[in-house]
């Protein structure tokens, strides 16, 4: 555990050094939970966004995109519930005046108990060498078992409390485990009130309309508000979807892990009209095709699992996440949610506005049932770039730091190096670079020697490197290296553009 | 002019109608001045997107992109002027509640003697008929000089009283010209205040350290606060740029003119940095490259003129603006400025870090002078629908809209259309569509008569329709059809794929 936060710590730095992630406003110290895309991160980013939109609008002719504003009308966030549910408990400590979640107190107490009950189960392997059963070992140790039922006792009564939302409950639960504040060290808490996680602000500037109005927290509402256009527009006919990618907003409490939760995030998100019935078979194929997306990346189908919810949110039906395995553990990367009539029927209930479809199969109207695919482009960002981030020790002894990220999606597709900085090398890279560049992004480097340029490409995950050599002069050949492999391949120049275009084609 | 007001709301309605731009939140009676994108504009808009980035960043060596987040360090805006200085006055009529623009008021006060002189030159010119000569008229004609004057007065005095930030001073003018207000009728009014056209939001939970932060109202500063970071992880070297494209937020009190002006849109800046005295040499030479990239989409060079700025911002040596001719005369679209040193000398100051170049040629560090290319991604959208929407009435009779978009922007490229619903022709289509669609976007379409359907592409501006007929089964042939001159060519299914691609290609 300790290695992998260490890896993750290096991705971090690596991000920022070479011009992936920065942290925002770092001149000024920073802001909590928000971050810059340097230079190849928003290059990569870019890649990720068009691989998706290729996938889902492009290749699907019943899906179209669009692209509704951050800025909604106030009273779509009623009907989505999020005004008056899109909470988290919050407690302060009177004396140090620090504010927490008040469930993430309860599961920092379980977590604590948890480490005890790991050091007795560490000390018992230790003293009974080979013949240690640990299972019998948790099940009957009378330290163990008491440790464990405080815990499960203590979930259980957190869940039960947030589900009935019963915040005098949660405080007392926390008075009653002698929870202290980790900074002043007392129990003087306030009372648990619930914290929205919506940004907001003040619309207008003629003083009797002015409005608060929120930053979304999520894109799926503006797909449902747009339903009616898109389908009598577009003339849709059920099943179709409505795609879109843009900005979110949420006030995390806790806010970490560097671009995996953040403040100001991006989603991909697909929201899928079905008749009513079909849904679940629907679900099924989508969770199908997702995970099929994921693996066309490459990362290793071994990297990522289905995980269904336990407890479904008040509008689904069913619902399942696709975990990666982020160098922090396996978490949620997308989630697909079969949401029901859920949301049209609010908007239609508050709007005033008949938000159905009229299906001429069935000769009849309806409320269409939804298929969610939700995906994190931030959190796919970080999974390709965590996946990528390789050290390995070469045959000569040294050392290189790789990012093996899919060709597709590179950043820099290829970098045309002249050997050296004479004999007319430079002069014909040149020529190279200035017919390349119009094809895909490409990258000119003459400076230093050939093995630390191809190190500074490795490290910023350059699939190809295309060498002009003196051989290169007399018979119009290159070198095209490849990333991962390290092997050179001597091509004609007429021949590269083809080469690599094909190796960076979208294949899905 | 009444004819192009007419044009105008066309032009928005068959936004609304061919999904390319709906009202935000239409259901719930709309946002004001915030429009979403449907799914034909959302694809137009990306794919001017791609051609700016493509034209800015990958055909330029020496410019990379970031993508900085929404949110920035509050004293980000201190440091720029925006706290203290981005603001337009206001006053409140205290009988009818409403707040107007104080600058607005007395230009409309002035637009309306403008009214009554020209009302004076047309009954003379008419009194007058061929021998009438205007320009004397209006240099000697009492009643005309008087109004005048009025006006010139008017606007002196405005544009003297805001320079000195002299509210007091255009309360006293509203109240010696007698404007009224257009709600009450009545002369009672507040005081003229400064009103910040920055939203802004609560950052945090944890009480102690909420902060009020900002919407960017422009994604420059992200630019600039990133200056340092982009520099040495890019090793790039004077003069380079950085690119963006993102959103910004402006609380704007009128805002109007379709997208032209929203409260939420989206900005392509690019920030130059040059070395001290050589700016104005990049000024000319970003004002070429940037007009050329205008022309290179085949709007119509008489459609586009360089505006240079009468009054110079605070931190400009040079600036001007590209007009477009929209159908409410010439206006900004692209802005493009000489920023001297003022926001890197800013940052320097309020951050405390360094935000200089060692430029090895000079041996010595600066900090470098600034060229801005900033165009509004809505307002070119704006330019190229307004300019691309044509009435047209054809040879037999019959009429069409048609928009003219340039087919490397156009949402759809080409549409697959079986002549006929039957005979195989459908199967045949849907073979050509499931190949053609990886390529780029596409459209099946089978339902009505072909001329419907041809009617239905030019409305949505797609370059190219390639019909299936009877003869595709004999000979493997099908027609392309190109919207503008509705010329039809017949060619073999294998080089449709290629053909199609060549002339959707970028050409810049």
């Amino acid at each position: 555990m300790a290695n992998n936060e260490d890896i993750f710590k290096k991705i971090i730095s690596h991000a920022k050094e070479y011009g992936f992630v920065f942290p925002s406003s770092e001149i000024y110290d920073g802001l909590s939970a928000v971050y810059d895309y340097g230079q190849y991160g928003v290059e990569l980013k870019n890649n990720i966004k068009n691989y998706w939109w290729r996938a889902m609008v492009q290749y699907h002719e019943n899906i179209v995109g669009i692209d509704s504003a951050i800025f909604m009308h106030p009273t779509i966030w009623k009907a989505s519930g999020h005004v008056d549910a899109f909470s988290d408990p919050m407690i302060d400590n009177k004396d140090s005046k620090k504010r927490y979640r008040a469930d993430v107190l309860v599961e920092d107490y379980a977590a604590k108990i948890e480490d005890k009950i790991n050091k007795e189960v560490e000390k018992a392997a230790k003293r009974f060498g080979e013949s240690f059963d640990e299972a019998q070992f948790r099940a009957t140790n009378q330290r163990v078992v008491e440790y464990q039922a405080k815990i499960t006792d203590a979930l259980a009564r957190l869940n039960k409390n947030l589900t009935d939302n019963d915040l005098a409950a949660v405080k007392q639960l926390i008075e009653e485990l002698e929870i202290v504040c980790p900074v002043s060290g007392t129990k003087n808490w306030t009372e648990v009130r619930q914290f929205n996680l919506m940004f907001n602000t003040q619309m207008g500037s003629l003083s009797e309309d002015t409005n608060t109005i929120y930053l979304r927290p999520e894109t799926a509402q503006g797909i449902f508000v747009n339903f009616l256009n898109v389908l009598k527009t577009g003339r849709m006919k059920v099943p179709f979807g409505i795609a879109q990618i843009g900005k979110a907003f949420r006030n995390e409490i806790v806010a970490r892990q560097f671009i995996f939760r953040m403040r100001e995030f991006e989603q991909m998100e697909m929201q899928f009209f079905v008749r009513p019935g079909t849904e679940l078979d629907w679900f099924e194929k989508w969770k199908a095709e997702r995970l099929a997306w994921h693996h066309s990346l490459g990362l290793g189908p071994e990297n990522y699992r289905f995980h269904p919810h336990d407890k479904l949110a008040h509008y689904a039906n069913a619902a399942c996440d696709i975990e990666f395995k982020f160098p922090f553990g396996f978490k949620e990367l997308e989630g697909i949610h079969s949401r029901t009539d859920f949301d049209l029927s609010a908007h239609q209930q508050y709007s005033g506005k008949k938000l159905q479809y009229f299906d001429p199969e069935l000769n009849e109207s309806y409320v269409p049932y939804v298929i969610e695919t939700s995906i994190g482009l931030d959190r796919t960002f970080l999974a390709i770039l965590s996946n990528a981030y390789t050290e390995e020790k070469l045959e000569d002894g040294s050392e290189r730091v790789v990012l093996r990220i899919p060709p597709v999606l590179a950043p820099i597709k290829a970098a045309i190096l002249p050997l050296i900085k004479k004999d007319g090398l430079p002069e014909k890279a040149r020529e190279i670079m200035d017919s390349l560049k119009f094809d895909y992004q490409c990258q000119y480097d003459e400076k230093d020697a050939i093995g630390r340029r191809y190190r500074r490409q490795d490290a910023i995950g350059t699939p190809y490197c295309i060498t002009v050599d003196h051989q290169t002069l007399e018979d119009n050949t290159v070198t095209i290296r490849e990333r991962d492999s390290m092997l050179q391949e001597r091509v004609n120049i007429d021949a590269v553009s083809e080469i690599i275009r094909k190796k960076i084609a979208v294949k899905l």
